[in-house]
């Protein structure tokens, strides 16, 4: 059993709250029963299983610590320090994981009727980006596709916030250009928020396959994502402030596709 | 200028960030030109306005700060240290205040027509508190009934979160009891999420003044609660996971409610 906050090992794990560090290595550290069992049941393939002996009593639990190992992750069994010196969430579930990030190549990415995207050109907060992915899960939306430097969603935080959707979902990392080139090529339907649209989101129409593009949040689109836009939507708002946050502005438009494509044209 | 994170002062304003000290002081802690600003705007009354000279910068937060003292706040002016030591937000803009919170006792809440309610019985994030609070604002509502012990909206993530929504929506706090006789008395119409019920949030009538109750994420509404409903919904979901975040999922009945008030019924 590892005792010492020091143990080298350790260190490198605690590192991983570090994005420069997560980039580096393309590993992430997912904390709870219910991260990790979402992570194995999703097949991501886990390095380091983490283990306070004393918290992890749950049979769930356990099987995934077998699972886990059987595939091929190292086993560490750490003290209740050091379990606590690597997690700042509440659960302390005595359970976390070092879990190699998955990121799917754009492409090999085909769009599908009924399985809507989300892009993102901005830094959120991790939080948000994953209350969004655990929407998007919800709508059987296919995943995330970020361009450029935008939050990390293998962020502690935004793993978290997605409940594990970071697990069933696809990531895709890319650039402006080839993400136009992308959407050129399978004739993607691109819908954007975007405060000055004249069109609210509930009398939009939305063709399928669609993707959603999100913008900062203070600074909206650049003119060259207005310009791949297919649909601008606003959501009406009548109060002082004049911004939704930005999970539930995606989720009230993602909400809105998904609805489109349950019922037919005109109801 | 305070210079001293220990001057008693200071530490009276940083017990603030406990809960228990806001409800027996019944005062509460914003950070922030905005937030703070927000405050002023909506007649908050301000306490104290802490100031860390170097930072306050800007017309309006200077505008803020002048209007503060005019209307009988206590000014104090504090070094970069000691300001950092009352926030642990990130904008770190130099300006706080110590502002009375205000609560609207439900007898005297009469509900009007096209002004939601979002009624609470349970704790949940105050991150996802606020960010409820500022759809809420979005869709003109009229604010928020806690019912027994939930989430204090006061608590600096939740008005964070709220962008100030806190400040210009109506703040009760009551019992189950006198909530279901204020509900019978003026025959609101009572909505609640539930993940057992059998009509989806967009088939729903939505016959106004609406209520909204948001039960918690886990455990749901108590029988006396769905008893009190007019009507009960569900959000469709065709992912891996049961549930939405909270706000997310207040937000898509809110904007669903605010939507039918806008359109003619049958479209």
């Amino acid at each position: 059993m590892i005792t010492s906050r020091s143990n080298p090992t350790i260190k490198a794990i605690r590192l991983l709250r570090q994005r420069s560090e997560r980039a580096r290595t393309g590993l992430m550290l997912a904390d709870g029963t219910q991260l990790v069992g979402e992570a194995i049941q999703n097949g991501m393939e886990v390095v380091q299983i983490i283990v306070a002996p004393d918290r992890v009593r749950s049979p769930f639990a356990q099987e995934m610590v077998r699972t886990a190992v059987t595939r091929g992750a190292q086993y560490l069994e750490v003290s209740d320090d050091v379990y606590e010196s690597l997690t700042d969430s509440e659960g302390r579930q005595g359970l976390s994981a070092v879990i190699r990030q998955r990121w799917t190549p754009l492409h090999q990415v085909r769009p599908v009727q009924g399985h809507t995207w989300v892009a993102m050109n901005a830094v959120q907060y991790p939080g948000n980006l994953g209350t969004m992915l655990r929407t998007l899960d919800s709508v059987g939306g296919a995943g995330l596709i970020l361009l450029g430097h935008c939050t990390d969603p293998y962020d502690p935080a935004a793993a978290r916030a997605s409940l594990g959707a970071v697990f069933s979902l696809q990531m895709v990392s890319t650039d402006q250009e080839s993400f136009a080139a992308w959407k050129r090529q399978w004739g993607v339907h691109l819908v954007a928020a975007d405060l000055g649209a004249t069109l609210s989101y509930r009398e939009a129409a939305y063709p399928e396959p669609a993707v959603l593009l999100m913008g900062a949040e203070r600074d909206g689109l650049t003119p060259e994502q207005k310009e791949l836009c297919d649909t601008m939507v606003y959501i009406p708002m009548v109060g002082r402030r004049d911004s939704l946050n930005v999970a539930v502005a995606a989720s009230l438009i993602l909400y809105e596709i998904f609805h489109r494509s349950q019922v037919p044209a005109g109801q």
